[in-house]
């Protein structure tokens, strides 16, 4: 389509090494749309007349379904889907065809598609997440007094309740709800009219054609709008952050399942076998949730990289963001999907969490304790520490030790120490805002649902 | 401080690979605040009496004092900043520094020290992005009508303005300054009261933390508050894509500066020269800036990788995130500033600016052109690619080409093809929203002013 | 395959986002080839009788002309290429397939699957390398004397010989071939026998295994050999710093055929046109090539991330590997070829690039000048750093200034300065080894020459 | 020192921006190696008088002797580091100082500085992983027939031997130390007297300076010697994928020092405590390994994508890979150290591992025994994994099942199957080569040690 100026075909290598079409294409139908609305504002300018904008948008619309039920012949020589398109367009309606690209430029058309397409995604991961979230809530709500080991450096730290753990994952999903959010307004703008770097040279109405695109803006420098990917870059960041999340959970819920913690059983839906050992049950979907948030980390890498070497404004390189940027989408999306699923229909086992509950969890009250009556925390640390050093040594648990035993740890430990050394009463000294205690996740829950009715 | 269940030393090796001190250092002056903070609220619950708070706020503003004077004596022991000072506290105030701990754990301090850390370094980005942006305007003003060509592909595409140039870096940055301040709001968020992952177990009064340290609100999850990092790393990849976008300006500015270009010279202030050549004025600045974005890109990728491994909550790994984030601030912050100083005291050279224009730049006017005459654009791009493709041949320029010669690739050529055939023409031409023409640019400017303004 | 022991069927979208046939579908011919030796090893411990070794043997064949010819029947459920072929031997064998499983794992499978693959390839790149030194070469004999200007900072510095130029990426790539050759010798080990992790539990002869499919030793350990992927990861890292190399010579070669510089003209058969511009011609092709090392850089940051967070010894996460290292060869392979094809068919403008030499770049010279005549180095760097500082002040050239000019800057200047201030004797003077001097670079030619005899 | 074409000097934002003195300091005795060396090859060609070198090299004593005692006079103004030294020499030694830096550049002075450095640190690196191979093999013969779980998915897949486990990472290293020796045969190359790009314009005599310097060849081509860091870049993507092996292992052990696993006690020495909570024994040298693998992959990708976005030959913004590769040395090599501290003294608990093994782990061993009763493997799978379901629903363990029990799976089960359910058997059935039976893994050791005496 560009070959006037050229004595030479491509080298065929090059034409297989550079073609996008390939990956491209999941742009056909917002690139029809783009094509629908462009084609109107030249016919508002005497581009087409009358007749001929009827009949490029019967065409379009033929295009469209030509796409839709998998007819559309693409060509060889199809360079991207911009140019099949344009190509099939001048195809079915000849001369008018060659019209559509008046003041217009793949540079422009490409960041308008991108941008339709984004904000489409966009509000998938967010409707992906609330559901995700709603899930959480559901499952915390029913195991609200389920009790489990809370951990720190994967050593037993405290016991925590098993809802409060649920909603760790309910707020910080909140904080990527609002990310994207945000994400979505910087991508609600129209860069259709920048030409290929200086705007275009035909009196294009931008506000009709942001109008007729749903969007709420229109890009305010040409040269902006088709040289920078921030915002796409942005939005990939915010997946690959989600999908470092949900890595984070299925790091926990791994271990869960294994053999040697026991918390958790996986729906045989979401896991599969061995070829060769009978007895395996593999939590495979949550390892490739985990592996592929690496593989989002070396996509995000690659855009920053991508762009970081370019002089001003489009460069052949950001071809590339493409490919990332819809790994990354393809990879969370059905990720958030399947977690969702698996929190849903996961079985917990509740006594087997409580049994794993190692007393030594319970050291920080019994040095609280030792604060209650007085003794700075530092000092009662120390001596509770000391407590802790002997059952290690014999073998023996922090709640086995008599009165007198704790006697020689320090003298203010009473009979009433006993009462603290339960896995109930260190609950119950968390419910201040935001801890692990009863009241104070019921109320969290509360906060939770009131959130996503908002 | 918690080797009381230790019967062993920390291997010295060991100690050293771990320590944290020569980097959290930084956090010093927060860690005080939080101190204080935390000290008065530990008073409302009896922790502390009336005269305990007064001794003990009085040593932390002695301690204060040591940090800014650089006399605080750190020990060699001092696992970390936290560490250092618990330590310094209870050696100027006995037992009633060894309270100061009480129902608190590092973990919830250290992200408390983050928090208020990072709201700081925002507003400083957001102040530096503001001066930017500024001086953009500043310098565009002053270019308004100055020429020069616009490139894709690094090849000359179409006459720009570089008053409109400059203003693509300035919609850019308004993007970062308003990501900065969406992020700012979930900075602004108390971890503290979180303990060590399952909330303090003395009712502390949380709001009154929030309200002594300046937050807007107190996080709802003790896990989620210790366990995520998104925050931080949100702004590390904000700061990192500042960074793309001065690479960005670098990379043209160093092609600008070379010889073979020769828009530009850089201020000797921010140029070095050779060890060996004396006649090198070398673009350093500009180079390591761009250099600095490849850093910050290795930053963020260690972050994700960072977390993404990890089980909940806070693993030890996660002390590696504050080198990496302090490497992107410092990276980032005072790149701001010398951008800012080069914008404002680079010399463009106009005139070479002008001259450099390669007249075929106009070769989509001319095509344009076939289209106001009735030629669809597709086949108006042939002939002007025909007519260019012989003008190379012949090294002619395509403004050479006579009435005679422009007719024999299309006999819709007149006279006034040669009225089209002028820089000024070309850019009269686009004068749409967001354009390069004069006009456009001229509202484009007022637009920035206001966005300022706001 | 292994569903024995689940009681539910795999959720869809599980199914979807866990398959890998859509990629590890390249190994086929290898996985045949694996079946192959695997049977007849079988065959020698009698899980097959001579019967029925004939009767797989023949029906793999079949299998490796279907898959040859695209009419292997894929099926909905195949989760990856190892269980399609096991499935489909066992449609056309009967019983007999269903032994062919006995005694490995998919796990010790893949790899070797893998290891025939990118030996296979290695040896591809190793060839590829090799003519693109060649061409180097030729072109660097056609051009042996031909000057352009060196550059540091993209400032010029001092002139230097194309073929000098050409040679440093010659030697550059000659290390690559040796990190390829190394890399060989790890690739060349058999992991088959090590089963799911443990060994495998027949006494299959592992050495047959070997020299029936090539390599020349057996893997030591099976955890080592199916948990690790540090060879995968080396041979992807050797490819991606390739593309790095090729980044750069296209980062040059994109500056060298701007309208600016001017050095270059690519061949069209490379070079794309603009779908708005006519005039344009677009490198394309080596904006491509730097683009995908930056797709690289980010395919071996997600090889790293995926493989750092795991336990012992196979786990799911691995299965992304695959998705990145074919990116990577996909990436370089056709790069190489593109590279070689664009040195040997691009011209170059030997009249542009000499005329272009800045005769500052003789600055050296002339410090070098002054310490002939006796001043120590860093003196005469400060006394033509001056030179150059009036000259740049008048725009003039350092080789305009007469003899009673020098003088003012020092007293040694005598009339034999004119005799070093030309291009010719700046290129003598670098005639040590390794340096751009005439017959320095005739000596280095011959020893690349050498190299490739090697 | 390069001032004499400046009229202005350097901003003070940017001077503290651009320094490097506060990181290559690490290459000062290197510099001053360096030096010696030059200014003897100086003196062979009569820039320095007899008398002259004496009083250098004597300075260059002098100066080698302050920086080793800390009171080297270093200056604000001190660019880098190879500033400092001729600055301190010519302060020294005045006008003869002026004269070392004739025919040289800080271009071909870093890498020749940086060259002596890496085959340094190679070859410490090499002494640390030969030691932590030894260790390995004592821990192993230790642990001969120390029998655990071994884990696919994290799932327990089927016995294997500790000792096996061990030498895993035994022969993971040896491909580790072999790319550090062909790494060195890189290094082990000198650069100096490439000059600034283009070669020195002095006869300096390269082979003597090799030969003084220890470099075993010198650099074919200036403009390859100075450009690119492939060499450096590969030497940090050795170290970072170590460092991700020694990820592994954390990994692993830090799940076996869990309560849950209980596998393992890890010294006191490399263990740390809370702040918090009294009973806390964190693996804390583990998770900072585990992190510090993360840091890793962000400088390599931090370098890759430095080189990646640069014209030749050097740039500035090449500065910011000497603060990547010392990163990841100081991650690296203590790292190593620390490991084989830990692999030396943990204490293991064979009882808990054998114990904590699964007996559902010889399920692959009940359907081999049906193999060798004449079912094909696929269909023995199918018979097992229903045995397996059976148990998993009544909560049995594979081995309670009766005869009859077995017999309704399959009739070829016969009495000798419970022969076949013990980990002995299991171990017994895997002494091939490269397998877990014990014999096998004696031959292994063997090999080991074999591999070490070499």
């Amino acid at each position: 389509m560009w070959s006037g100026r050229f004595s030479e075909n491509p080298d065929a290598l090059f034409e297989s090494f550079s073609e996008s079409l390939s990956f491209d294409r999941r742009l056909a139908p917002f690139d029809v749309q783009v094509n629908r609305a462009y084609a109107k504002a030249l016919h508002r300018i005497g581009i087409f007349s009358d007749a001929e904008i009827t009949l490029v948008l019967k065409h379009l619309d033929h295009i469209a379904i030509e796409l839709e039920a998998g007819t559309f012949p693409f060509n060889r020589g199809d360079e991207d889907i911009h140019m099949a398109l344009e190509r099939r367009l001048t195809e079915l309606a000849g001369a008018v065809g060659a019209r559509i690209h008046t003041g217009r430029s793949r540079n422009d058309q490409v960041v308008t598609d991108m941008h339709l397409y984004l904000k489409t995604v966009n509000q998938e991961a967010q409707k992906a997440l609330r559901a995700l979230s709603e899930t959480l809530i559901e499952k915390a709500e029913h195991h609200l007094t389920t009790v489990l080991p809370g951990y720190t450096h994967l050593q037993q730290a405290q016991p925590i309740l098993l809802s409060h753990y649920l909603l760790a994952f309910f707020w910080a999903i909140q904080r990527f709800r609002q990310r994207l959010e945000e994400n979505f307004v910087r991508l609600d703008v129209l860069p259709l009219g920048s030409g290929a770097l200086a705007g275009s040279a035909f009196p294009i109405d931008r506000a009709f054609l942001a109008s007729e695109l749903g969007f709420t803006r229109v890009s305010p420098n040409s040269l902006d709008a088709v040289s920078f990917r921030d915002t796409f870059t942005e939005f990939s960041g915010v997946l690959t952050q989600i999908s470092v999340l949900l890595s984070r959970l299925s790091e926990d819920w791994i271990l869960w399942s294994s053999q040697e913690f026991g918390f958790l059983t996986l729906p045989d839906a979401f896991s599969t076998g061995s070829s060769m050992m009978p007895q395996k049950k593999n939590p495979d979907s949550l390892e490739l949730i985990r592996g592929k948030a690496a593989s989002n980390a070396g996509h995000l890498q690659a855009l920053l990289t991508l762009e970081k070497g370019l002089p001003l404004s489009y460069n052949r390189d950001l071809q590339e963001d493409k490919l990332h940027i819809f790994s990354v989408i393809d990879n969370v999306l059905p990720a958030l999907k399947i977690v969702r699923k698996i929190v849903a229909t996961s079985t917990f086992h509740p006594e087997q969490m409580k049994e794993a509950v190692h007393l030594f969890t319970l050291a920080t009250d019994a040095a609280d304790y030792l604060v209650e009556k007085g003794l700075p925390f530092r000092e009662a640390h120390v001596v509770v520490g000391q407590a802790v050093q002997k059952c290690v040594r014999e073998k023996q648990n922090l709640t086995e030790l008599t009165l007198e035993e704790w006697k020689t740890f320090s003298p203010l430990f009473e009979e009433d120490i006993f009462g603290w050394l339960t896995l109930a009463h260190s609950l119950e000294r968390r419910n201040l805002p935001g801890g692990t205690g009863p009241k104070s996740v019921q109320t969290q829950l509360e906060q939770a649902k009131e959130q996503l009715r908002k």
